[in-house]
Protein backbone atom coordinates (compact mmCIF):
# COMPACT_ATOMS: atom_id res chain seq x y z
CA UNK A 1 0.00 0.00 0.00
CA UNK A 2 1.34 3.38 -1.19
CA UNK A 3 2.08 6.41 1.70
CA UNK A 4 -0.50 9.29 2.22
CA UNK A 5 1.30 13.15 1.54
CA UNK A 6 -0.19 15.33 4.29
CA UNK A 7 0.18 18.73 4.13
CA UNK A 8 0.99 20.58 7.13
CA UNK A 9 0.47 23.65 7.87
CA UNK A 10 2.21 26.12 10.35
CA UNK A 11 2.06 29.51 12.10
CA UNK A 12 2.56 32.67 10.04
CA UNK A 13 3.47 34.93 12.83
CA UNK A 14 6.49 34.93 14.90
CA UNK A 15 3.87 35.70 18.04
CA UNK A 16 1.78 33.09 17.83
CA UNK A 17 2.15 29.28 19.51
CA UNK A 18 1.49 26.09 16.88
CA UNK A 19 -2.00 25.76 19.01
CA UNK A 20 -3.37 29.18 18.35
CA UNK A 21 -3.71 28.46 14.66
CA UNK A 22 -3.98 25.21 13.61
CA UNK A 23 -6.41 22.16 14.75
CA UNK A 24 -4.64 19.78 17.50
CA UNK A 25 -6.53 16.80 15.47
CA UNK A 26 -2.79 18.32 13.26
CA UNK A 27 -0.65 17.25 15.75
CA UNK A 28 -1.79 13.14 15.90
CA UNK A 29 -1.36 13.31 12.30
CA UNK A 30 2.07 14.92 12.82
CA UNK A 31 3.10 12.52 15.72
CA UNK A 32 2.45 9.45 12.83
CA UNK A 33 5.34 10.57 10.50
CA UNK A 34 9.23 10.27 10.27
CA UNK A 35 9.17 11.82 6.54
CA UNK A 36 8.97 15.32 6.12
CA UNK A 37 9.27 17.34 2.87
CA UNK A 38 10.23 20.97 3.80
CA UNK A 39 10.56 24.38 2.91
CA UNK A 40 13.44 24.83 5.33
CA UNK A 41 14.71 22.04 7.16
CA UNK A 42 16.47 24.40 10.17
CA UNK A 43 12.35 25.84 10.15
CA UNK A 44 10.98 22.37 9.79
CA UNK A 45 13.01 21.24 12.66
CA UNK A 46 11.71 24.53 15.14
CA UNK A 47 8.01 24.08 14.16
CA UNK A 48 8.00 20.43 15.20
CA UNK A 49 9.74 20.89 18.25
CA UNK A 50 7.27 23.57 19.10
CA UNK A 51 4.44 21.72 17.68
CA UNK A 52 4.99 18.98 20.70
CA UNK A 53 6.23 16.46 17.99
CA UNK A 54 6.19 12.96 20.32
CA UNK A 55 9.12 11.05 18.27
CA UNK A 56 13.08 12.25 18.11
CA UNK A 57 13.52 14.73 16.14
CA UNK A 58 16.95 13.64 15.02
CA UNK A 59 15.74 9.86 13.91
CA UNK A 60 13.17 11.60 11.73
CA UNK A 61 13.92 12.18 7.54
CA UNK A 62 14.00 15.91 5.98
CA UNK A 63 14.43 16.89 2.59
CA UNK A 64 14.29 19.89 1.59
CA UNK A 65 11.81 20.95 -1.72
CA UNK A 66 12.05 24.75 -2.58
CA UNK A 67 13.58 27.33 -5.36
CA UNK A 68 17.16 25.27 -5.27
CA UNK A 69 15.50 21.58 -5.34
CA UNK A 70 13.26 21.93 -8.71
CA UNK A 71 14.16 19.15 -11.03
CA UNK A 72 12.03 16.33 -11.68
CA UNK A 73 14.74 13.69 -10.40
CA UNK A 74 14.74 15.72 -7.22
CA UNK A 75 10.80 15.76 -6.86
CA UNK A 76 11.20 12.19 -7.90
CA UNK A 77 13.14 11.20 -5.08
CA UNK A 78 10.67 12.52 -3.07
CA UNK A 79 8.00 10.69 -4.08
CA UNK A 80 9.79 7.50 -3.96
CA UNK A 81 9.34 6.79 0.16
CA UNK A 82 5.13 7.12 0.04
CA UNK A 83 5.47 4.64 -3.54
CA UNK A 84 7.28 2.20 -0.60
CA UNK A 85 3.75 2.70 2.08
CA UNK A 86 5.81 5.26 3.81
CA UNK A 87 3.45 8.47 4.10
CA UNK A 88 4.60 11.89 4.68
CA UNK A 89 4.55 15.61 5.56
CA UNK A 90 4.82 18.68 3.37
CA UNK A 91 5.50 22.01 5.56
CA UNK A 92 6.66 25.09 4.45
CA UNK A 93 7.85 28.15 6.20
CA UNK A 94 4.67 29.46 6.98
CA UNK A 95 0.96 29.00 6.56
CA UNK A 96 -0.05 26.09 4.29
CA UNK A 97 1.99 24.73 1.73
CA UNK A 98 1.43 24.76 -1.56
CA UNK A 99 -0.02 28.07 -1.74
CA UNK A 100 2.31 31.13 -2.42
CA UNK A 101 4.86 28.26 -1.20
CA UNK A 102 5.97 25.18 -2.71
CA UNK A 103 4.80 21.93 -2.33
CA UNK A 104 2.64 21.93 -5.43
CA UNK A 105 5.71 19.70 -7.56
CA UNK A 106 5.68 17.13 -5.20
CA UNK A 107 1.40 16.82 -4.75
CA UNK A 108 1.50 17.31 -8.45
CA UNK A 109 3.50 13.70 -8.73
CA UNK A 110 2.05 12.09 -5.79
CA UNK A 111 -1.94 12.75 -8.53
CA UNK A 112 0.02 11.08 -11.05
CA UNK A 113 0.95 8.07 -8.96
CA UNK A 114 -2.40 7.67 -7.33
CA UNK A 115 -1.27 8.65 -4.03
CA UNK A 116 -3.37 9.76 -1.49
CA UNK A 117 -3.40 13.94 -0.83
CA UNK A 118 -4.52 15.24 2.43
CA UNK A 119 -4.70 18.49 3.29
CA UNK A 120 -4.80 19.97 6.99
CA UNK A 121 -6.26 23.04 7.99
CA UNK A 122 -4.23 26.11 9.53
CA UNK A 123 -3.63 29.68 8.69
CA UNK A 124 -3.49 31.04 5.33
CA UNK A 125 -3.04 35.04 5.01
CA UNK A 126 -4.98 34.95 1.47
CA UNK A 127 -7.59 33.36 2.56
CA UNK A 128 -7.85 35.62 6.19
CA UNK A 129 -7.43 38.36 4.13
CA UNK A 130 -10.34 37.64 2.13
CA UNK A 131 -12.56 36.92 4.73
CA UNK A 132 -12.19 39.81 6.53
CA UNK A 133 -11.62 42.78 3.54
CA UNK A 134 -15.56 43.54 3.22
CA UNK A 135 -14.72 42.42 -0.34
CA UNK A 136 -16.20 40.11 -2.73
CA UNK A 137 -15.62 36.31 -1.24
CA UNK A 138 -17.84 34.99 -3.85
CA UNK A 139 -15.23 35.53 -6.49
CA UNK A 140 -11.79 36.42 -6.19
CA UNK A 141 -8.08 35.90 -7.73
CA UNK A 142 -4.62 35.56 -5.76
CA UNK A 143 -2.21 37.18 -8.56
CA UNK A 144 1.24 36.42 -6.71
CA UNK A 145 3.94 38.87 -7.18
CA UNK A 146 3.30 41.67 -9.27
CA UNK A 147 6.09 42.25 -11.96
CA UNK A 148 8.51 44.73 -10.72
CA UNK A 149 9.45 46.99 -14.14
CA UNK A 150 7.62 49.16 -15.50
CA UNK A 151 5.49 50.14 -17.45
CA UNK A 152 4.79 45.75 -16.89
CA UNK A 153 4.09 46.94 -13.00
CA UNK A 154 1.86 49.71 -13.41
CA UNK A 155 0.10 48.17 -16.81
CA UNK A 156 -0.94 44.80 -14.21
CA UNK A 157 -2.32 47.10 -11.49
CA UNK A 158 -4.68 48.84 -13.89
CA UNK A 159 -5.49 45.55 -15.30
CA UNK A 160 -6.17 43.94 -11.79
CA UNK A 161 -7.83 47.23 -10.95
CA UNK A 162 -10.23 46.62 -14.25
CA UNK A 163 -10.75 43.07 -13.78
CA UNK A 164 -11.96 43.74 -10.49
CA UNK A 165 -14.56 45.87 -11.49
CA UNK A 166 -15.83 44.47 -14.90
CA UNK A 167 -16.04 40.74 -13.10
CA UNK A 168 -16.40 41.80 -9.61
CA UNK A 169 -13.66 39.82 -8.97
CA UNK A 170 -11.32 40.95 -6.05
CA UNK A 171 -7.85 40.80 -6.90
CA UNK A 172 -5.33 39.87 -4.35
CA UNK A 173 -1.12 39.99 -4.97
CA UNK A 174 1.65 40.24 -2.69
CA UNK A 175 5.17 42.17 -2.48
CA UNK A 176 8.54 41.34 -1.03
CA UNK A 177 7.99 43.08 2.23
CA UNK A 178 11.16 45.16 1.69
CA UNK A 179 9.02 47.14 -1.29
CA UNK A 180 5.70 46.94 0.22
CA UNK A 181 5.36 50.75 1.31
CA UNK A 182 6.78 51.99 -2.86
CA UNK A 183 3.71 49.15 -3.91
CA UNK A 184 1.27 51.28 -1.52
CA UNK A 185 2.58 54.57 -2.74
CA UNK A 186 2.24 53.66 -6.26
CA UNK A 187 -1.07 52.23 -6.22
CA UNK A 188 -2.47 55.52 -4.07
CA UNK A 189 -1.01 57.13 -7.08
CA UNK A 190 -2.08 54.87 -9.99
CA UNK A 191 -5.76 53.40 -8.89
CA UNK A 192 -8.87 55.53 -9.57
CA UNK A 193 -10.57 57.24 -6.42
CA UNK A 194 -13.81 55.32 -5.93
CA UNK A 195 -11.51 51.62 -5.74
CA UNK A 196 -11.62 50.17 -2.63
CA UNK A 197 -7.95 48.83 -1.42
CA UNK A 198 -7.32 46.03 1.26
CA UNK A 199 -4.40 46.41 3.50
CA UNK A 200 -4.39 43.29 5.45
CA UNK A 201 -0.62 42.77 7.50
CA UNK A 202 0.53 40.50 10.19
CA UNK A 203 -2.39 38.44 9.69
CA UNK A 204 -2.82 36.24 13.11
CA UNK A 205 0.20 38.19 14.95
CA UNK A 206 -0.93 40.80 18.05
CA UNK A 207 -0.11 43.77 15.42
CA UNK A 208 -2.22 42.55 13.00
CA UNK A 209 -3.92 45.42 10.37
CA UNK A 210 -6.06 44.96 8.32
CA UNK A 211 -8.07 47.81 6.61
CA UNK A 212 -10.48 48.59 3.52
CA UNK A 213 -11.34 51.81 2.34
CA UNK A 214 -11.34 53.66 -1.09
CA UNK A 215 -8.77 54.80 -2.75
CA UNK A 216 -9.57 58.22 -2.06
CA UNK A 217 -9.67 57.68 1.80
CA UNK A 218 -6.44 56.53 2.07
CA UNK A 219 -5.16 59.19 0.13
CA UNK A 220 -6.25 61.35 3.01
CA UNK A 221 -5.30 58.89 6.21
CA UNK A 222 -1.83 58.23 7.49
CA UNK A 223 -0.57 55.70 5.76
CA UNK A 224 -0.06 52.81 7.93
CA UNK A 225 4.04 51.66 8.69
CA UNK A 226 3.52 47.89 6.73
CA UNK A 227 7.11 48.42 5.51
CA UNK A 228 9.33 44.62 5.72
CA UNK A 229 6.01 43.22 7.56
CA UNK A 230 3.75 40.59 5.17
CA UNK A 231 0.68 42.07 3.84
CA UNK A 232 -1.80 41.13 1.53
CA UNK A 233 -3.37 43.46 -0.84
CA UNK A 234 -6.64 43.30 -2.38
CA UNK A 235 -8.26 45.69 -4.93
CA UNK A 236 -12.61 45.40 -4.70
CA UNK B 1 -14.15 51.70 22.75
CA UNK B 2 -16.02 50.22 19.92
CA UNK B 3 -16.50 46.48 19.74
CA UNK B 4 -14.94 43.85 17.47
CA UNK B 5 -16.05 41.54 14.96
CA UNK B 6 -14.29 38.15 14.48
CA UNK B 7 -15.44 35.80 12.20
CA UNK B 8 -15.47 32.52 13.48
CA UNK B 9 -14.88 29.49 11.42
CA UNK B 10 -17.01 26.16 11.51
CA UNK B 11 -16.88 22.69 10.38
CA UNK B 12 -17.32 21.81 6.79
CA UNK B 13 -18.44 18.07 7.22
CA UNK B 14 -20.86 16.98 9.61
CA UNK B 15 -18.65 13.67 10.76
CA UNK B 16 -15.78 15.94 11.76
CA UNK B 17 -15.24 17.57 15.73
CA UNK B 18 -15.08 21.15 16.22
CA UNK B 19 -11.67 20.53 17.22
CA UNK B 20 -10.60 18.90 14.22
CA UNK B 21 -10.84 21.62 12.17
CA UNK B 22 -10.38 24.94 14.38
CA UNK B 23 -7.58 25.68 16.72
CA UNK B 24 -8.46 25.34 20.27
CA UNK B 25 -8.12 29.48 20.80
CA UNK B 26 -10.94 30.28 18.72
CA UNK B 27 -13.18 28.35 21.99
CA UNK B 28 -11.41 31.66 24.42
CA UNK B 29 -12.92 34.15 21.56
CA UNK B 30 -16.42 31.88 21.60
CA UNK B 31 -16.48 32.08 24.68
CA UNK B 32 -16.20 36.10 25.02
CA UNK B 33 -19.25 36.53 22.67
CA UNK B 34 -22.93 36.95 23.30
CA UNK B 35 -23.56 38.26 19.85
CA UNK B 36 -23.45 36.12 16.66
CA UNK B 37 -24.92 37.52 13.24
CA UNK B 38 -25.34 34.05 11.31
CA UNK B 39 -26.57 32.59 8.18
CA UNK B 40 -29.06 30.32 10.59
CA UNK B 41 -29.46 30.40 14.28
CA UNK B 42 -30.70 26.76 14.29
CA UNK B 43 -27.33 25.55 13.21
CA UNK B 44 -25.11 28.76 14.76
CA UNK B 45 -26.54 27.03 18.01
CA UNK B 46 -25.87 23.41 17.42
CA UNK B 47 -22.32 24.80 16.45
CA UNK B 48 -21.84 26.47 19.81
CA UNK B 49 -23.20 23.79 21.67
CA UNK B 50 -20.98 21.00 20.09
CA UNK B 51 -18.07 23.27 20.48
CA UNK B 52 -18.69 23.66 24.39
CA UNK B 53 -19.27 27.22 24.38
CA UNK B 54 -19.12 28.55 28.17
CA UNK B 55 -22.04 30.85 28.70
CA UNK B 56 -25.82 30.20 28.49
CA UNK B 57 -26.84 29.20 24.68
CA UNK B 58 -30.45 30.76 25.72
CA UNK B 59 -29.07 34.32 27.01
CA UNK B 60 -26.63 35.09 24.05
CA UNK B 61 -28.23 36.83 21.01
CA UNK B 62 -28.42 35.98 17.65
CA UNK B 63 -29.30 37.49 14.53
CA UNK B 64 -29.51 36.48 10.74
CA UNK B 65 -27.59 37.52 7.89
CA UNK B 66 -28.33 35.52 4.87
CA UNK B 67 -30.14 35.81 1.22
CA UNK B 68 -33.23 37.01 3.41
CA UNK B 69 -31.55 39.93 5.13
CA UNK B 70 -29.59 42.10 2.87
CA UNK B 71 -31.17 45.16 3.02
CA UNK B 72 -28.98 48.17 4.30
CA UNK B 73 -31.16 49.02 7.22
CA UNK B 74 -30.95 45.35 8.30
CA UNK B 75 -27.04 45.06 8.12
CA UNK B 76 -26.89 48.89 9.83
CA UNK B 77 -28.71 47.20 12.72
CA UNK B 78 -26.14 44.12 13.26
CA UNK B 79 -23.32 46.87 13.30
CA UNK B 80 -25.11 48.57 15.79
CA UNK B 81 -24.13 46.60 19.11
CA UNK B 82 -20.60 46.57 17.99
CA UNK B 83 -20.69 50.66 17.54
CA UNK B 84 -21.69 50.66 20.88
CA UNK B 85 -19.00 48.27 22.09
CA UNK B 86 -20.26 45.00 22.22
CA UNK B 87 -18.39 42.53 20.28
CA UNK B 88 -19.49 40.07 17.82
CA UNK B 89 -18.84 36.55 16.04
CA UNK B 90 -20.10 36.21 12.89
CA UNK B 91 -20.73 32.48 12.16
CA UNK B 92 -21.77 31.05 8.53
CA UNK B 93 -23.27 27.25 8.10
CA UNK B 94 -20.20 26.01 7.15
CA UNK B 95 -16.32 26.66 6.80
CA UNK B 96 -15.12 30.62 7.27
CA UNK B 97 -17.56 33.33 7.23
CA UNK B 98 -17.46 35.28 3.95
CA UNK B 99 -15.99 33.69 1.45
CA UNK B 100 -18.57 32.12 -0.96
CA UNK B 101 -20.94 32.76 2.37
CA UNK B 102 -22.82 35.51 3.76
CA UNK B 103 -20.83 37.70 6.08
CA UNK B 104 -19.10 40.42 3.83
CA UNK B 105 -22.30 42.92 4.11
CA UNK B 106 -21.12 43.31 7.98
CA UNK B 107 -17.59 43.17 7.18
CA UNK B 108 -18.03 45.91 5.03
CA UNK B 109 -19.88 48.05 6.66
CA UNK B 110 -17.58 47.66 10.07
CA UNK B 111 -14.90 48.91 7.53
CA UNK B 112 -16.64 51.77 7.17
CA UNK B 113 -17.45 52.72 11.07
CA UNK B 114 -13.60 51.91 11.75
CA UNK B 115 -14.38 48.74 13.64
CA UNK B 116 -11.44 46.03 13.55
CA UNK B 117 -12.50 43.20 12.11
CA UNK B 118 -10.31 39.52 13.18
CA UNK B 119 -10.54 36.62 11.02
CA UNK B 120 -9.77 32.86 12.77
CA UNK B 121 -8.42 30.23 11.46
CA UNK B 122 -10.71 26.93 10.61
CA UNK B 123 -11.47 25.00 7.11
CA UNK B 124 -12.10 26.38 3.89
CA UNK B 125 -12.84 23.82 0.88
CA UNK B 126 -11.58 26.31 -1.39
CA UNK B 127 -8.15 27.20 -0.06
CA UNK B 128 -7.86 23.44 1.16
CA UNK B 129 -8.65 21.99 -2.73
CA UNK B 130 -5.96 24.81 -3.87
CA UNK B 131 -3.75 23.03 -1.48
CA UNK B 132 -4.05 19.41 -2.20
CA UNK B 133 -4.82 19.81 -6.30
CA UNK B 134 -1.02 19.69 -7.44
CA UNK B 135 -2.44 22.57 -9.62
CA UNK B 136 -0.69 26.11 -9.13
CA UNK B 137 -1.33 27.67 -6.05
CA UNK B 138 1.14 31.00 -6.56
CA UNK B 139 -2.42 31.99 -8.98
CA UNK B 140 -5.32 30.94 -8.47
CA UNK B 141 -9.11 32.18 -9.12
CA UNK B 142 -12.12 31.45 -7.10
CA UNK B 143 -15.02 31.65 -9.62
CA UNK B 144 -18.28 30.56 -7.37
CA UNK B 145 -20.92 29.26 -9.50
CA UNK B 146 -20.66 28.58 -13.37
CA UNK B 147 -24.29 30.20 -15.27
CA UNK B 148 -27.00 27.72 -15.26
CA UNK B 149 -27.98 28.70 -18.62
CA UNK B 150 -26.70 27.71 -22.31
CA UNK B 151 -25.04 28.80 -23.65
CA UNK B 152 -23.45 30.82 -21.05
CA UNK B 153 -22.28 27.65 -19.18
CA UNK B 154 -20.46 26.56 -22.40
CA UNK B 155 -18.98 29.82 -22.50
CA UNK B 156 -17.85 30.44 -19.03
CA UNK B 157 -16.30 26.70 -19.16
CA UNK B 158 -14.11 27.44 -22.39
CA UNK B 159 -12.84 31.47 -20.88
CA UNK B 160 -12.11 29.38 -17.76
CA UNK B 161 -9.82 27.01 -19.49
CA UNK B 162 -8.47 29.23 -21.85
CA UNK B 163 -7.70 31.78 -19.40
CA UNK B 164 -6.39 28.94 -16.93
CA UNK B 165 -3.95 28.30 -19.87
CA UNK B 166 -3.10 31.61 -20.86
CA UNK B 167 -2.65 32.78 -17.47
CA UNK B 168 -1.13 29.94 -15.20
CA UNK B 169 -3.95 30.55 -13.40
CA UNK B 170 -6.18 27.76 -11.17
CA UNK B 171 -9.54 28.38 -12.29
CA UNK B 172 -12.00 26.86 -9.55
CA UNK B 173 -15.54 26.96 -9.05
CA UNK B 174 -18.50 24.99 -7.28
CA UNK B 175 -22.10 23.78 -8.37
CA UNK B 176 -25.29 23.17 -6.58
CA UNK B 177 -24.26 19.35 -5.12
CA UNK B 178 -27.31 17.66 -6.95
CA UNK B 179 -25.71 18.89 -10.21
CA UNK B 180 -22.19 18.21 -9.71
CA UNK B 181 -22.71 14.79 -11.78
CA UNK B 182 -24.27 16.88 -15.12
CA UNK B 183 -21.55 19.80 -14.82
CA UNK B 184 -18.68 17.04 -14.13
CA UNK B 185 -19.92 15.39 -17.70
CA UNK B 186 -20.56 18.66 -19.46
CA UNK B 187 -16.56 19.05 -18.31
CA UNK B 188 -15.42 16.24 -19.47
CA UNK B 189 -16.98 16.79 -22.90
CA UNK B 190 -16.06 19.99 -23.41
CA UNK B 191 -12.73 20.90 -22.17
CA UNK B 192 -9.25 19.74 -24.17
CA UNK B 193 -8.10 16.33 -23.53
CA UNK B 194 -4.96 18.14 -22.38
CA UNK B 195 -6.72 20.11 -19.90
CA UNK B 196 -6.01 18.89 -15.82
CA UNK B 197 -8.88 18.89 -14.21
CA UNK B 198 -9.32 18.73 -9.38
CA UNK B 199 -12.35 16.81 -8.14
CA UNK B 200 -12.41 18.01 -4.36
CA UNK B 201 -15.03 16.62 -2.74
CA UNK B 202 -15.86 16.19 0.65
CA UNK B 203 -13.30 17.81 2.32
CA UNK B 204 -12.19 16.99 6.14
CA UNK B 205 -15.02 14.49 5.97
CA UNK B 206 -14.13 10.87 6.42
CA UNK B 207 -15.03 9.95 2.43
CA UNK B 208 -12.80 13.02 1.61
CA UNK B 209 -11.56 12.66 -2.33
CA UNK B 210 -9.59 14.51 -3.89
CA UNK B 211 -7.99 13.56 -7.20
CA UNK B 212 -6.02 15.66 -10.39
CA UNK B 213 -6.04 13.99 -13.73
CA UNK B 214 -6.18 15.45 -17.25
CA UNK B 215 -9.16 15.43 -19.12
CA UNK B 216 -8.10 12.46 -21.56
CA UNK B 217 -7.54 10.44 -17.98
CA UNK B 218 -11.10 11.13 -16.43
CA UNK B 219 -12.05 9.93 -19.85
CA UNK B 220 -10.85 7.18 -19.24
CA UNK B 221 -11.33 6.50 -15.70
CA UNK B 222 -14.81 5.54 -13.51
CA UNK B 223 -15.82 8.46 -12.49
CA UNK B 224 -16.47 9.30 -8.39
CA UNK B 225 -19.66 9.57 -7.53
CA UNK B 226 -20.23 13.47 -6.20
CA UNK B 227 -23.52 13.85 -6.71
CA UNK B 228 -25.22 15.65 -4.02
CA UNK B 229 -21.64 15.73 -1.93
CA UNK B 230 -20.09 19.18 -2.00
CA UNK B 231 -17.23 19.23 -4.50
CA UNK B 232 -14.36 22.08 -5.32
CA UNK B 233 -13.34 21.81 -9.14
CA UNK B 234 -10.30 23.10 -10.54
CA UNK B 235 -8.99 23.96 -13.98
CA UNK B 236 -5.52 24.17 -14.22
Amino acid sequence: MKGVLYLIPCPIAEDTAVSDVTPTANQRVIDSLDYFIVENIRSARRFLSKSGYAKSIDQARFVELNEHTTSPTEIAKMVEPLLKGVSGGVISEAGVPAVADPGQAVVELCHKHDIRVVPLVGPSSILMAVMASGLSGQSFAFNGYLPIKEPERSKTIKRLESRAKTERQSQLFIEAPYRNIKLLEQMIKTLQPETRLCIACDITSASEYIRTATVAQWRKNTMPDIQKRPTIFIIG
